[in-house]
């Protein structure tokens, strides 16, 4: 069955994403702000400056106006930086009278509010025009994507059915969806996980191996876990591919932007000094604010984050925080209490 | 508190195990068939051929007489490989008679049989000899232990005071012990783990990139972690160090025998053409193989060890294998069911 479905945001993300949708036979309304980028989809075929050398199918329109792109729609994906989600929900609801299924493919928690993005979504836009709500994320560099290279990805909500039609949009030979219920769970990982690339960057900076780089992963995931579990997550998801999945392909990969934030701040550098370096916004570092001021008024233990954020913003050395953490006492690896399932 | 412990195997692991307990107060006795190794460890305090360039402190003693090795002792570390595990449990059998604390750190499964180590030590060890097993397991090379880098690892027992007592032997700045009360899933997750190292490989040899390696490792320790439970084991033990911290060590290291393996076989090389080429035994080829009779026999779904299973063993091209994998139809991402968790 051919939809027709819009997307908000042509990034390399967005765009890849469309290729899917147009690879299944839908037709796609693609939404950009940008003229130049608009006209060379439509006109030259390709989006060079996020998908260099792919070629953008036929049944993919551009448009930079948001009436035209919800026109006859009932599917709307968004794929844009967390700090522009409320933005874009207003001009959804100014523009639409129908209920929508609103999937989202963006990572990232509100600074301040501490919120996701499926709660920013349902705040901006009125009861009467949110169908469902879908989140879809997992392990994914778009540039596979495009290539049409085998990828997973999960789609999660709490409506099983809405799940499920997202994943029948999707999925194809190359692009495997699972579904899973647990959406609290799928955004908080897709998230967190930044904090824990930055460590890895970090023990990358001071010159340690493989065996430091595991043990940061995993004790990391536990204690993501942890968090998790007690906002309502499914401890489960965090070992799948929206947790798991995505720390490898984030903490293995010296293309991460948060990983090697981390490993300019291991050989020494300061906060302000990364992001001159780096040239960008290092979202991993926000986002430990975040987990640890989640963690403290939840009354989670969250050991990894806590020495991050130590070093990050209260000037802590280093090596003395990584003593710190291999130094405290023993430990029970699985605390099933602390998982809520006792 | 210093002990008197004993560590058969004299191998990297061994001897770096050795040197933990040693760097912690203890006396080591190391136990070697041996002559040359013997007498280099005694005499220069090297072990060049296992772990170049590192002093063997003097607090270890190496000898090749079993009576010798046990005398006055009542906690023994096992570092043989898994086809040793017999021959070696009967040897201590008739060199001692107090009751043991035995640990071991091997990883395998044992061929035909499919029995993990430590229900091995027990067929092998007269009960009135055995105080308690434990398994020391997690994401470790041997070399960064030795350097004293940073490294975690889980100590897992039935009885938790047994699991205690490991956890308080070896921990120390660089070494951070936990414990874990799931024997099962510590010992199966360490074994067939190389079966996903196997197949990350493959992704590799077949020029695939992130999304298909975090795909694989993922949806891998999916099939896992419901074989384990089916065996009793803990899911949440797959998420820990044993799980996800050993898979990340072994799948994202081109050092792993395993995964060189399975890179060769993605770029069309056959099995016998693969171990001539690498000149050693590929463990991950026969796990393969006990956990795809495993799963058969439990009526346990594991597409991914299938797919590796009938690439090795039927010859099935390795691009079709991958075809189907991704074409089957849509799941849900955790099967609650599965995992008995319901």
């Amino acid at each position: 069955m051919s939809n027709h479905i819009t997307v908000i945001g042509a990034g390399s993300w967005g765009t890849a994403l469309s290729i899917v949708l147009a690879d299944n036979g839908h037709e796609v309304m693609l939404y950009s702000h940008n003229h130049e980028q608009i006209n060379e989809i439509n006109n030259n075929r390709t989006n060079e400056k996020y998908l260099p050398g792919i070629e953008i199918p036929k049944s993919i329109q551009c448009t930079g106006d948001m009436g035209q792109a919800l026109e006859g729609t009932e599917i709307v994906l968004l794929v844009v930086p967390t700090k522009a989600i409320r933005e874009v929900c207003k001009q959804i609801s100014t523009n639409t009278n129908v209920p929508l299924t609103i999937i989202h493919a963006s990572k990232g928690i509100e600074p301040g509010s501490y919120k996701r993005i499926s709660e920013m979504i349902l705040e901006e836009i009125p009861e009467k025009l949110v169908k469902d709500v879908v989140v879809l994320s997992g392990p994914s560099h778009a540039e596979e994507v495009s290539l049409r290279q085998p990828t997973t990805i999960t789609s999660a909500s709490s409506n099983l059915q809405a799940a499920e039609l997202v994943q029948s949009l999707f999925m194809n030979a190359y692009f495997r969806v699972y579904t899973n219920p647990d959406i609290v769970g799928v955004e908080l990982g897709g998230a967190i996980k930044n904090i824990i690339a930055l460590g890895a960057g970090v023990c990358h900076g001071l010159g340690y191996g493989d065996n430091a780089k595991a043990a940061l992963i995993t004790r990391g995931l536990t204690e993501i876990t942890r968090l998790g579990c007690k906002m309502g997550a499914n401890p489960l998801t965090f070992a799948g591919l929206t947790g798991v999945g995505d720390l490898i392909v984030t903490c293995t990969s010296v293309h991460s932007r948060n990983w090697r934030a981390g490993d300019l701040i291991g050989k020494g550098y300061a906060i302000d000094e990364v992001e001159k370096e780096l040239g960008m916004v290092v979202e991993g570092i926000r986002t430990t604010e975040a987990a640890f001021h989640l963690a403290q008024s939840l009354g989670v233990e969250m050991p990894i984050t806590k020495a991050i954020y130590e070093v990050l913003f209260q000037g802590k050395e280093v090596n003395r925080a990584v003593h710190e953490l291999m130094d405290r006492g023993g430990k029970d690896e699985i605390s099933i209490k602390d998982l809520g399932l006792s």
